[in-house]
């Protein structure tokens, strides 16, 4: 038998506890154990819980509990949930964290003071999705060449209602809101951050790369207007929030931006609150996970499948590799990013303004591969969209700052990266 | 260190050793050993390979060598590869095979053979795509509802091209047969029978279900034309091959045949030699799997992440389940299956006819959920197509055998079902 303490229980945590109960059938079957919850320590001891558990508000009732195998950290911030998982394997007890922003900074501690105490987060990163097995087990044979994915519902709902139905972008958060997809305040998803510490957590495992949030490019959909919607739609693309990560040479890029990308390409057909993470493998080629990236019960089925494998006696390095022997790979500093970049400016429609803006852009070694004009709603401007070849991160936003200071060029440019 | 003989050294064997030469760095960083290919066994020595290892011609050079830890068996077939896993068991040693049709035959004999040894088959299924592991590891929180899935290159391949381009079988079938995509006999790929081989290892994972091919429903794509591929298209459908599994009660269907399916949904994207496996749990709900199903490479990546989980420990029982907890879910007669159909029969355009149809439906209790009648390309003669509501596969083989006695309706007539 296999005893757990959950410290947190929230939407995730009653989740967890009640699955284990109304599944223990097949659960006991796979684990070849039975499970069971022995405790739950909560904040708020007087919101009522829809769990068969006992209760308590001291996490040490569970930490310093000898009966207890497993802690499940379903807590979420980042300093007192270290502390507590710390505590936890220096109790000699296995760890399973739902908690992305707690292995955004500090997995790698997390992955030396386990050594081998199995410490598991599937849920961590696009809910019920096996992500992270799929990377650390079934794809291990290959070096990665590129992760990017769709790891945040809540944008992707978003930016799928604004293609789709031509919804404007305060319209639609504002209804996410109401609808439980978006937070009151909104940052932490239409701002990509939790999309970033998703993306972290796999380059880990792809990688080695030990980075923190604020070392990577990191950008919302705030900015996506209906203009630049309408526009990427006509020319075959969709718009969506991608974390992407790419090894270029001895190199990897790693950054969260909306992405254009065409829409004959798998995971532009993702629609919704859903997620999907494609790899592409040097070996197997591309693969691609789909599936709910949110949700109590999507997540917990990641959590409960953590507590299996470790059950049956599983475990391998917390991140897929020996720290000993990881490889040397760097990451690239934020200039030093290569893409292909749609730009929209809002010009004068009056002669010579596009000479200048192809003579700027020149200047720049940027390489136009696409030009074109098009009305503007407003009168007496005209748009002019381009898309570059692949050029340099650098030198795209110099040339924005100076194309934002020509004559007859409004100074609000738009600027949406495109991948393949 | 690890040490691994090969038995079957063609194109998946050659690159296994390939690979784990020339990825030997990322694959000892997962695995925290070395993994040495010390010997391969092929059936004909004079046929030249592109490998650096000693290779004989007996099985006996792997078998009985006591510093061989993993046994590959890559040689396809059922009987032999099945003695010589039994003697690798036997003798101790791990084994991984990508061996779809050994496993089809014999994976319950092999479980309770292997007991706590780890005997692994990423490969079986779908090639380079981690599905086994997804539904074995990943998913195992969950009482799974439905399995369906692309798991057929070949077939995919054909019907993309039939649907898209609106080529015809025979000249397809011939293309693919250049390409190397179909065998010279392709009764294996076309007949459904690759497919189901794949089917009823992930229904053991899934549920537990001990059957063998000949229990099980298997049609392939012989039978699509030309007129069901364009009117498909018209009523917003695509043509797959699926490998079907669903939960009903405490029965179990499966099925491989053609299906239509929605061009929205997800599997329905899915063009040419690529696999998708679509899983559904009762708590997850829907994920998606998608990548190369074929492909020596992609193969070998799935035989060497078995490979590495062995060299981190890990195991767990071979089907995912310990025999003894089995759940009691039984396989349902191919006569039980539900579904909705797709009916089409070439009709003499009289008045009457249609009313004769309706009246034998009727009989069967089969319900018709549109029907409409569209001009055929013979004179004289109408399409009558008519879709049904969930009804009995036995209710509808017998409607259709009485339908081809009628008076004025052609005796060929076509049936496909029907999936959301």
């Amino acid at each position: 038998m296999i005893k757990i303490g959950i410290i947190g229980v929230g939407t995730v945590g009653q989740s967890v506890a009640n699955i284990l109960e109304q599944n223990s059938d097949i659960i006991e079957a796979r684990a070849g154990k039975k499970i069971i919850v022995k405790h739950g320590v909560v904040h708020n001891l007087s919101k009522k819980r829809d769990v068969n558990i006992s209760l308590s508000d001291n996490p040490n009732d569970i930490l310093d509990d000898p009966e207890i195998d497993i802690v499940l950290e379903l807590m979420g911030g980042v300093e007192k949930p270290y502390e507590i998982v710390k505590k936890a394997l220096s109790n000699g007890k296995s760890v399973v964290t739902a908690n992305k922003a707690l292995l955004a900074y500090h997995r790698y501690e997390l992955q030396e003071l386990a050594g081998d105490i199995p410490f598991m987060y599937e849920a961590s990163t696009a809910g019920g999705i096996p992500i992270i097995g799929a990377l650390r087990n079934g794809l291990s044979a290959n070096h990665i060449e590129s992760i990017m994915g769709i790891m945040n519902g809540t944008c992707n709902y978003m930016l799928t209602k604004m293609i789709n139905e031509g919804a404007l972008y305060d319209d639609i958060l504002l209804e996410s809101q109401e609808l439980g997809y978006a937070e009151a305040d909104p940052t932490f998803d239409v701002g990509g951050f939790d999309a970033a510490h998703k993306l972290l957590i796999l380059s880990s495992i792809a990688y080695g790369i030990d980075a923190k949030p604020e070392d990577i490019l990191i950008e919302g959909i705030q900015n996506i207007t209906d203009t630049d919607v309408k526009f990427a739609k006509e020319f075959g693309y969709e718009i969506k929030l991608l974390g992407i990560a790419k090894k270029i040479g001895d190199g990897v890029e790693l950054r969260v931006h909306s992405t254009l990308i065409p829409q004959e390409s798998m995971i532009a057909k993702v629609d919704g609150v859903m997620n999907a993470i494609t790899v592409v493998g040097d070996r197997v080629g591309e693969t691609m996970y789909y599936g709910p990236g949110a949700g109590g019960d999507a997540t917990a089925s990641a959590v409960i499948s953590d507590i299996i494998d470790i059950a049956r006696g599983n475990q391998g390095p917390m991140l897929g590799y020996k720290k000993s022997l990881e490889s040397g790979l760097k990451l690239l500093n934020k200039d030093e990013i290569t893409s292909k970049y749609y730009i929209r400016l809002e010009v004068d429609d009056e002669s010579g303004v596009l000479a200048s803006i192809s003579s700027l852009l020149g200047e720049f070694n940027i390489s136009i591969e696409s030009m074109l004009q098009k009305p503007s709603s407003n009168e007496n401007k005209a748009n002019v969209l381009f898309t570059t070849h692949t050029c340099k991160e650098k030198d795209i936003q110099n040339a924005i700052n100076d194309l934002a200071k020509l004559n007859g060029v409004d100074e609000n440019i738009a600027m949406i990266r495109i991948e393949k």
